[in-house]
This record gives structure tokens, C-alpha cells and sequence, in this order.
């Protein structure tokens, strides 16, 4: 039944293509409140959208924020399944202005790429679902599966409002998975599945010695310097083998499986020296940097300091010292559990003579991760390879997606991660593009994939 | 034949300690070139002084920077010894001026003690030589001993041109032994000999992982994180029992022996609990604080930072993570011999990963050490005794002080450090002053020195 709505996309492809740019070039950008009109445009817009094409029932929310698309087709029958789809219509500021080669919000085609803010993230990838509702609901008069539409206008500023309201609306939110296009893959024409997030928690350690900066010539031999102390506390949590050796970290983590060691390996990947400018990768003993950053937990001092920065020599012993650490957590690892071990072997691990306080990051997550063999996705596989021509790879990443932890914890429903990005497309950043081959195969994707659900 | 300058000191206190207040008046305070024409006026004060009271030979010496004044007086004979007196008489800048309770150039007497800018660092201890000179003079006829006195305008800003003179006209300067009065007793009353100061190098350790920041998503567990290489490395080099790890460093430190720990503990010395506000005072494995203090040599991480440092936080791996080191050093250790052990133990320690710079700091002094039966040193206790009617202690301190080591190296003679200073006298603060008392006591002190050590 998918043939039909390809047709559709085929022939109508400079009109879909027109309907993007006129939604690119809203600049719905969500921390300036100069730009407040402009995301009621892209809203408006949507809202219009998804009325146009035939959906049941579309409202703009009211956040508290700025307002979030809901829409809902329940025609596909009570046999069918019921995804929620998820995606932002905000984007991101385009400052450094002067860097970019053409306007960001009139979209222009250049070597065959579409450049814009949002044509990657997340307007353009939010865009193609759309096209395809609307190819299927134009061409055959309905859709595969039922649908419900979840457009929020905040994910660039951390989607402040989300949460709530998919606590509080469940019932209207509710559905059998989850679709989220926000993404990328591995390579450009790569399809690529992403099927875990690392969770994530953090913690900071002050170390206390004497109440104010001391000479070290009268007093260097009598007290301890809180910065060794730190080190020493610290040294004691990861050693030269980027083993946490805290005790209870790896308690509940899986060990990867023959399988998934074998779909990270198949994974192309990133050239860590050339991107980084490391001589040499290092990682966890036993485990690949591909399979340390994909599938084991991580701990990283993301700051530290104490005690003078200036240039030259000031001979103080320091009063503080300060770290501050993140652990990135696999499937397994409760945020708040992993915290309280770091915070004992801390206490446990200070040396005398300095007192030392631990503070716990209230911001945490949990891992997402689902099983590569789950029917969604073998069948999102497969729709990628459809259009793309091309094996499926399946990755997991070191990153944390706030609503794929939400979606998790509050409807415990698979979540398929479709994402089309490609490594160029420099999202953030001046020159943000899309390659027009990734939205044409990516919406062939998208039409094979509601199909395939159906069966 | 020092009952005539005791009479003299005595009868003529009032005198002198006018004299010594003209002297104080005048704000030499040396860092800042609005007060030129005022060192210049401290200087010609000395030099009429020295004048007045018949020294052969007294000399303003254009240094490039402020005057140095030398002066000598050779009529006691060739039997005699020859000293040389350093001190200076530079004072520190006043702010904050209104935490003063009285203008720091009009010198005022309250509870016993004389508050001004210079009382005792240095221009107090500085006046009670010469009145002691003057003493001699003006009621034998000469001094006991042969003398050379060098009295430099530059200490609060470095001593930048000392070196050089002293260096330059070593035969001018040139003497048996020195005399210095610019440091303190370990209390009030309590003579105090200083024989040892420490010795003095530093390096800068600069770790450098990737060459930007990293998502620590993105990257944990593919790159070596350099502050967490970077607390490998400084653990390596000192353990929790204070005991210095890197190879070699210890060499050519001799033991504290049985007298020189006897010495120590007779030393009241600091609660450093209660300075500090630390809960216990941690040293070397096998010394006590006092001894590692005074004694021993240290290690000590002035400063250390690298990655984030702002409010909450920033999950990155960071480019770069830097310590700042300076050791204290005793007799037996060579400044430039422990920066190479240093670097070469940080080269070996380093991981995988990461890169290491290791920047040796130019400022590095030897420690110096006179024996504690040095006849110098006991006739100084001796005389100290007489004038305080007190046991002399025996110090060594953490600390460093420039025209030692040069003096040393220079000219390689013994150097007693004669201090009168107090706990209490507030040196480089507001409301500096100096116990009438102590003015007393140390010139009788000095006029006991000197017939003494003409024995």
C-alpha cells in the first residue's frame, strides 16, 4: 500500500520542497523573546498543517512556555498500532550572523544540500513526517497506523514545560511507541539505528584544609594541601585502565553481548585521532573506545581547581580545591544509587587532616536502551535499507536525549530513534544544511516504515 | 668594655629614640615613584648618620634602582674580626591607610610599643645598629670589631640590583661573617636564633589531551581525560604519609640528628590548629610538624586547574589540565637537580593519551644552614640571653630569604641572623609597630654581640 503515497511524494516533490523553505524561514528561534511572534508563526503553521491533511483533532497547546502541536488521526482502526510522534519546531540562534554564506531562515540549495537553521534539526527532519502523513492521507485516504503528534517549541532551551505535560496529559499522550527524528547517522547514506542513551549523573567534591591560604615556606610540612588530598580521593575512583574502581559502580551493568559487540564493530565510526587530535584512543580494559563510549558507563572530571592560576609562582598551600564529575550510566545503574557509592568512597578515600563535602547534581538520567531485535526496530532496519539501498547499523550513544528518559519513565513504551542527519549538516552551528538525498530517501523511509508496522 | 655603651644607650634613650622617629617619619616606601625624593632623604639620613658617628668610609652607591648606602670602619685593628651588616631601609607601601589607628609616618607610642610603617621591618632593627655603633663611638671611641655595612633601599621590591653589587664589588663588600636583622622570635621576649632557611624550586606540569573540549557523551571512554591523568601523576609523587615518591629526591639530605631535634622541640612554636583552623596537623611519616616545617623538605601543589570551573555543570572532557609545584628545600638538595628528578619522574608517570609539558621555574634558591655550635651562633644566643635574661631558641624556618642565599654564594661565609621582631608586629599590614621593649633588649643584645665576638 506504500506505493501510492511514493507516487504522491514523487510528483509533488518541488511543492513539498517549497512548503519546507516557507517553514524554514519562520526563525522560530526559542531563547530570544524578539523571535516570541516568530514561534507562534511556526506553530500556527503546523497547527495549519496537520488540519490541511486531515488529522482528527490538532491543538496548540498552552505550556506555560511556548506552545506545543498536538494532533491526533485514530481512523487507522482499533487493530493498528498507536505511535507518538515527537519533534521541535524551535531552533537554535544563528549567531556568529556574519559566518554564514546565505541567509538562515531563506533557505537556499547549494550543491545539493538545503540551507537553513532547523533544516537539520529539527524543523526539516519534523518536516519529512508531515510530507508523509500528508502523501498517505492525499494519495490513499488515510494513514498505515494511528498517530499522535507531539511538536514542542522549547527543546532548544531544554524543554522546559515537556515534562509536565506528558505527565499530566498521559492519557491523551498515550500510544503503543514512540517515533522521535532528531538524530543523525553514522555516516551520510548510512541508515543507522539508534537504540540506547547513556544515563547520566554528577557530583562535586570540595575538599576543606586550612581556613585561608597559607605560606607553604612556614607552614608546607604541617598541614595537608587540599589539592593532593583531592588527587589522591580522586586517583582512587578511576585507575590507569579506566576502570572506575569505586566500589558497586559496574553492580547491575550488563557485559555487552557477542551481538552487540558485533554491531558496534560493524559500525564505521568516527576517526577519534583525526577528530580529537589524541595520539591515541584510550578505554575501559577489555573493551574497544567504540564499545567503551557506546555500551560502558563512563566518569569524567569535567573540572578541577584550586589554589592559585595565575602566571608564575605563588607559594600558597591552598585553602580548597575543587572537582567536578560526571558518569555517564548504562542500562542497570540508578542516577541516584551510583551517587550515593561515588559520595561513600569519597569519605571513605579522604586522607586526614581535610574535611571534604560532596554535592550531588540534581540534574540526572537514566540510560534508554532497547533491545536491537525488538520487532520496531528490526522493521525501521529494514525500511532504512528499503530506501537507502544499503545494511543497517546500530549504534548506541554516550549522550543523553531528556525526552527519549521522559517518554521511559513515565509511558514505558519503546522508543524507535529515526534519525537522518548526517555528520555535515553542522547543527548550532553558521551553515546549518541537509542533503536534499537524505529528505527524498528519508521520507521513502518514513512511507515503508508506517507501512511495515501495519503488517 | 660594653658597660660604657650600656650607660650611653641608657642615658641617652630619649635621644635616640627621637632620632629613630625622624627616621621612620620619612615614608621610603620603595614600589612607588612618588616616594623617590623620600628614599633618596632615608639614604642621606644614614649616610650623615654613619658620617656623624666616624665611620672611615661612607659611601651612597648609585645602584640603578634606589641608592644603596656602604659604609665601613676598619680602626679596630687587624686582630679584629671584620662583619658585614645588611639590612634595608625601604618600607612597604601603607593601604589600606584608613585601617590605620595613627598616620604611618608620624610615629606614635602606645601600650609600649612604637606604631609606624618601618618600625620593625626594617628601619627599627636597622636604627638599633647604628645607635649601638653610635653607643661605641661616643663613649670608647671606637667599635669592638671591624665593620662593613650595606644597608639597600630595594628589599620590598625584590632586591632587584643587589645581586649585581654585591656580585660586582665582592672585595669592597667582603667580610668574615654577616650580621642580618630583618626577621622575628618565635615570641615575644623569647631570643630566638635562626639558623636554617629552606632552599626553593618550582615547575608548571601542563597535560594536554585533545585539542578542544569534548562532549563527554560523545567522547568518554575513547579519550584519556587530561586532569584525571594529570591527579596520576601528583599522586604518584607524594603518598599519604607526606613522604615525597619521586626517585632521588631525598639524596644528600642529612638526617635531623638527636640535638637538632632537641632544638626543635624546644622550640614553643605554633598551635597551628588554632592558626589555621585545621582539625590535625599531618608531616612527613617518622617527623612532627614542627620538625617537617623547619626541617624537612616539602612538596606542595600551589595550584592546579584545568576544565570547568563555573556554577553547576558542563559535561566536557577538557583540552588541558596544568599544576603548579614548589618544593622547599634543605641542605644537600640542589635546586636544579630536584627540577630534573621532578620532570623526569612526571615523564615516566604520565599515561598513555596525553602529552606532558613540564616548565621549571627560573626562582630557585639553595637553603642555607649555619651550625647551631657555630661559635658565631652561640655567642649570639649568648648574648641574647644576657640582655633578655632568657634561654635562647634554636630555629629553622620553611621559608627563604634572597640576600642569604646570595651572600652565601657570594662570599660563603657564616650568617647570623640576629631578629628582634615579634609575633605581633604586623609586617607589610596596617598599624606595624615594634615593642619598646624589644628596642631595649636588642641593643643591649648588640652591644653585648660585639664585644663578644671580639673576644
Amino acid at each position: 500500500m506504500s506505493k501510492q503515497a511514493l507516487q504522491y511524494l514523487s510528483e509533488n516533490r518541488e511543492q513539498l520542497l517549497e512548503k519546507l523553505k516557507t517553514f524554514l524561514s519562520i526563525p522560530s528561534v526559542s531563547t530570544d523573546s524578539v523571535h516570541k511572534q516568530d514561534i507562534k508563526a511556526a506553530a500556527d503553521y503546523l497547527e495549519k498543517y496537520l488540519n490541511d491533511i486531515g488529522f482528527d483533532k490538532v491543538e496548540q497547546q498552552d505550556t506555560g512556555g511556548h506552545p506545543l502541536i498536538f494532533a491526533e488521526y485514530s481512523q487507522a482502526g482499533s487493530d493498528a498500532p498507536t505511535a507518538l510522534f515527537y519533534g521541535h519546531y524551535d531552533v537554535q540562534p544563528v549567531d556568529p550572523i556574519d559566518q554564514w554564506k546565505s541567509d538562515p531562515f531563506q533557505p537556499e540549495i547549494r550543491d545539493g544540500r538545503l540551507y537553513a537553521r532547523g533544516s537539520s534539526d529539527d524543523k526539516g527532519q519534523v518536516f519529512m513526517h508531515l510530507a508523509v502523513f500528508e502523501a498517505y492521507m492525499n494519495s490513499e485516504g488515510k494513514l498505515p497506523i494511528n498517530l499522535k503528534v507531539c511538536i514542542e517549541g522549547e527543546e532548544e532551551i531544554g524543554s522546559e514545560n515537556l515534562y509536565t505535560v506528558l505527565h499530566d496529559k498521559k492519557e491523551q499522550f498515550d500510544a503503543d511507541f514512540a517515533v522521535i527524528s532528531d538524530s543523525g547517522m553514522v555516516a551520510e547514506n548510512q541508515p543507522t539505528i539508534l537504540y540506547g542513551l547513556k544515563g547520566f549523573t554528577g557530583i562535586e567534591i570540595n575538599v576543606n584544609g586550612p581556613d585561608h591560604d597559607l605560606h607553604s615556606g612556614m607552614y608546607g610540612g604541617a598541614v595537608r594541601n587540599p589539592i593532593m588530598a583531592l588527587n589522591h580521593i580522586l586517583t582512587s575512583m578511576k585507575n590507569e585502565d579506566e576502570v572506575v574502581t569505586v566500589d558497586g559502580f559496574y553492580d547491575g551493568v550488563e557485559p555487552l553481548s557477542e551481538n552487540e559487540r558485533k554491531l558496534i564493530k560493524n559500525v564505521q565510526g568516527e576517526n577519534y585521532e583525526e577528530s580529537t587530535g589524541v595520539k591515541e584512543t584510550v578505554s575501559e580494559k577489555g573493551y574497544t573506545a567504540k564499545e567503551h563510549t557506546m555500551g560502558r558507563p563512563t566518569f569524567e572530571i569535567n573540572g578541577m581547581y584550586g589554589g592559585y592560576q595565575g602566571e608564575g609562582t605563588k607559594t600558597i598551600i591552598p585553602s580548597t580545591a575543587t572537582a567536578k564529575i560526571t558518569c555517564r550510566l548504562v542500562p542497570g545503574q540508578d542516577p541516584e544509587t551510583i551517587q550515593e557509592l561515588l559520595e561513600k568512597h569519597i569519605h571513605q578515600a579522604a586522607p586526614s587532616g581535610v574535611t571534604v563535602d560532596v554535592k550531588k547534581e540534581k540534574l540526572s538520567a537514566k540510560a534508554y536502551k532497547v533491545e536491537p531485535d525488538n520487532p520496531l526496530i528490526k522493521k525501521a532496519a529494514e525500511s532504512y535499507t528499503k530506501a537507502f539501498g544499503k545494511e543497517t547499523v546500530y549504534v548506541r550513544m554516550g549522550g543523553s536525549i531528556p525526552v527519549v528518559e521522559w517518554i521511559e519513565d513515565i509511558y514505558n513504551i519503546p522508543i524507535v530513534l529515526l534519525g537522518f542527519g548526517t555528520p555535515d549538516d553542522r547543527l548550532h552551528s553558521p551553515n546549518e544544511s541537509f542533503p536534499l538525498d537524505s529528505f527524498d530517501k528519508g521520507m521513502e523511509t518514513l512511507v515503508h516504515y508506517w507501512a511495515d508496522i501495519k503488517k
